[in-house]
């Protein structure tokens, strides 16, 4: 299975439902497999972010959505946690306080972006403000297509001016959903990650899924490409991930800065 | 050993010689036991952390100072990496912008420190305010000794509204820094990390000592104390922060937020 098939570049006849959330298209078969191998994938790109932080030159943008429940919180977790957090930072958008609303929605994303040598992680992002906005009807579509177009611009700003964009769809199924929200509500332990409002969101579901369809076909390019990723198993999820990292890796190859030769004639005393 | 033996809660006859750089206190014997014991630790931390960001209220801050090379920067790779990146976040403070220099000194520390159930650790601090201006005789004494009792203040107003902060001074000899800038300048792949100003702030060494003697000395609090962390041996210096790391744990004791008797009439459609 080649990542390019999973690899929107384009929203040209784009279709969400060609997707399968509860396929497992990279599994190894065994789960224990896929969680060693994210395991060994792990420790090699641990290898590749230092490299990438001491280049100190380019930037990278890992963008993650999906609908409540599909595994966010728990991609960052099993992904990115044997990285070192001197060049990783995690951003979360949660609800835009009363400062953020006061500006642009573009505005406290920006905020966010990656440093030369950084990898951050968007927990939610400004894909926020074309989905619910949209689905609750706070947008009208004139007002979507304009925010497509924009957020297409700035992501082409960012791409132009040394930053790889990533954006993955943690691909979940309704059915899937309501085993996680039963889970959390059965263990005392997760009460704290329940929200009734994830319930209320679920029944817009079509919705939602017709939204993220509209917006990654309209922000599907080439320089800024989307991932479907089948999120139904979490180990699958993880692999699949952690695959794409190692691809972008792959395409980036870090090197250190160069030697100063200047260094040569330099005694400390 | 005690870990009290090294942590300073008052200034009252508090010599920064009387610690020697090159001792291993904590030191289990061998060095491949305390990279053992630090993996060990740090899985447990990991556990214990997980549960600080569910609780979602209280806040840690760990602030990182010493010499160049001390390594700061390879006890966060040592100690935190394993953490959720979720909960984790580095703030390294270089030299100031032209932004951060229009306001006070404290202004650019304050706007990153830790939200509930986050661990924020500064590498390099609002300390170098009152040590590298100091050395150089960029504020004299008289404002020395205000900004120690304008940080005195800022962190006790950090620690009345929640937060928990420790200090760590990574403390190396001048000869284990000697022999790191030389390993630097011997390795190429290390050339991105030599400054030729550290040479130069070097000749600062015993100035630099008796600043931070000072410093110490006037901001060590029972509830902001300061550990003096013999850093000649970088698996000792894992080791010991580490170990600190899980007595401010053990004495958090974090636990997940109460459950909501309310979900057990919740079902999910």
């Amino acid at each position: 299975m080649k990542l390019d098939d999973f690899c929107i570049t384009s929203g040209k006849g784009f279709k969400l439902a060609a997707f399968d959330p509860e396929s497992k298209p990279f599994s190894l078969g065994e789960k224990d497999a896929d969680v060693a191998h994210v395991a060994d994938l792990s420790a090699r790109l641990d290898a590749e972010q230092d490299i990438f932080y001491a280049e100190h030159r380019r930037k990278l943008l890992f963008i993650l959505q999906g609908m409540d429940t599909s595994g966010k919180d728990g991609t960052v977790r099993s992904v990115f946690r044997n990285f070192d957090p001197l060049g990783v930072r995690v951003a979360s958008f949660k609800a835009p306080t009363a400062e953020e609303l006061a500006r642009d929605y573009l505005w406290r994303v920006h905020l966010q972006v990656p440093r030369q040598g950084e990898i951050a992680i968007f927990n939610r992002s400004h894909y926020e403000d074309v989905l619910i906005t949209r689905v609750h009807g706070w947008i009208d579509d004139e007002e979507c297509e304009r925010r497509f177009r924009q957020i297409r611009a700035f992501e082409e700003m960012l791409t132009e001016t040394g930053t790889t964009i990533i954006k993955c769809f943690l691909h979940i199924s309704k059915a899937e959903q309501k085993r996680r929200l039963e889970d959390r509500i059965a263990d005392p332990q997760k009460h704290w990650k329940f929200d009734m409002q994830d319930l209320a969101e679920r029944k817009y579901w079509k919705e939602y899924q017709q939204s993220y369809e509209a917006a990654i076909a309209a922000t599907a390019t080439p320089a800024c490409p989307w991932y479907i990723v089948p999120a139904d198993s979490k180990s699958h999820r993880n692999l699949m991930v952690a695959e794409i990292l190692a691809d972008v890796f792959h395409k980036l190859k870090p090197s250190y800065p160069p030697p100063k030769p200047e260094l040569a004639k330099v005694a400390v005393e």
